[in-house]
């Protein structure tokens, strides 16, 4: 029976875990915190008290965790996975990090004959429960192949998009395009709102031509109810345009669109709304036009500091 | 039966006005060159020599133009439309140009007891000839109703969104999304590109999710092949984002992408690409990036002067 271990049993975390325990695999949690193991441990999932002792016994090791540094700590060092893991084991990290970050990883887990894969998802805390994640896979082709029969149990589709930190920069590239929609979006609302036009006729008729798109579908009747209750957070978004930033500027590649909504997103966190859900780069729009969120009419879930 | 006075026989006045003929309509066609008037008789339409020729006798008067100062010039002056028309005539403006010139020419024409719609379309040249086009009306309810009939022939989804200038304001706030998301697109697909991941496995994956869109789907694979032949033209799009950037000026919302858009566009049409297709962005972020396109291992169809 292959055995599990699972470091990062958080809000994606717990749930994925989960689906693998249902799957019939020998799966052991490990979480910083004691309560989410306790937690996992009341499911049927087995706990351990360190990452070491999470690691020992295992074929598998999953991180889910929320940064780079995170995955840099979790993995090396003398307490370790990399360190503790049985040689030949394989390690997926499915958090989203630096691909730079990744590749390092790799190298030293690659240094004590250790197979390792970058496989962010996205899909959200929903993806997660329902086991329909779409995960973007950086490895070779023997280790995606080893993975597979794992991952298909916590996602839906499963993309190999190339070698080790590959995974990371599509997760990059699509988290620019995920916030840049948002940000379109919040602009032409605005503008139509301020124009007096009918808007939820207006995003109809956008949203079945060029202009449509999930972000316009999913969060469109959220923004216009302005509900901003997470969802996704604008802090962990930062930490993605971070990310695409940084890899960006590393391959010389210029995105003007790419650092703008960066500063947004980053204006809005600082603003003290990083716990909001991403589409509120509306009241970031509003607060630039000098727009008064009462006189849209409506109530907002979640405000910005005042 | 009613009499139809189209001006304007370009490249998407042209089809829709054969859509009108063909549904039984009497249609007058007009245009600047006489050539493209020859056409529109050879294919069974009736022709005329000047505007105020082709509205003297019609019950409706279509109009699809390339800018606001032909739609001022069509309509105003003792030659124009407003001057040659009998009362109670219809005018329908489907050009894309600026809600407050549409606002203006609705004023003059209710002074001659004239009503007068702004009605502008996404869908392109191929919805133009499938009388698939999606509309934008603004009007009144009454006169919306009265021209329903008629734009039904032309188009398949036709919305009323508010009071005449609404359809610019809508269409305009369409084609920010537009060139916004197709430049997100050109910055993701230039920093996966320069990170050696798999482009067409990543793009499918990306299409899946929160980051996938029309633009994502139609213009994706022609902006992998490098093929720029319009489509869309960039000078167009660039005329487009004037009169967002005016109109959000116009009512005091501040819109940081959509400008950044638009000194992109700007910059590709000043570099003499105004005829390609506007997903010619992609060589303006290859540009910025210093990137030579012959380094991407493909052929580019239309590429910037050099």
């Amino acid at each position: 029976m292959t055995t599990i271990s699972f470091i990062g049993l958080g809000t994606m975390g717990a749930p994925m875990a989960l689906n693998l325990l249902r799957s019939g695999f020998d799966v052991v949690g490990y979480n910083r915190s004691p309560a989410r193991v306790a937690k996992f441990v009341a499911a049927g999932g087995r706990g351990a008290l360190s990452v070491a002792e999470a690691v020992t016994d295992s074929d598998v090791v999953i991180t889910m965790l929320p940064d780079s540094p995170d995955v840099t700590s979790v993995y090396t060092g003398p307490d370790g996975v990399i360190a503790n893991t049985r040689p030949g084991s394989l390690l997926i990290d499915m958090s989203t990090i630096r691909p730079d970050v990744a590749r390092a990883v790799a190298d030293t887990a690659a240094g004590r004959g250790l197979r390792f894969l970058d496989a962010p998802v996205s899909g959200g805390e929903q993806g997660a429960k329902d086991g329909s994640l779409a995960i973007m896979v950086g490895s070779s082709e023997a280790d995606f192949a080893a993975a597979l029969p794992v991952l298909s149990e916590v996602g839906a589709t499963i993309v190999h998009v190339g070698r080790v930190g590959s995974g990371q920069t599509v997760k990059a590239a699509n988290q620019l395009i995920v916030a840049g929609t948002i940000q379109l979006v919040a602009e032409a609302l605005t503008f139509l709102r301020a124009h007096g036009v009918e808007v939820e006729k207006a995003l109809e008729v956008i949203g079945g031509g060029l202009a449509g798109s999930a972000v316009l579908r999913s969060k469109g009747p959220s923004m216009r109810a302005r509900d901003f209750t997470p969802g996704f957070r604008v802090s962990l978004h930062h930490k993605d345009l971070g990310i695409f930033n940084d890899a960006a500027r590393e391959a010389g590649v210029v995105a003007p669109l790419a650092a703008n909504v960066s500063y947004l997103v980053g204006a809005l966190k600082a603003q003290g709304c990083g716990h909001l859900d991403h589409s509120a780069l509306l009241l970031l729009v509003e607060q630039l036009s000098g727009i008064d969120a009462r006189e849209v009419g409506t109530e907002t879930t979640g405000v910005m500091n005042s």
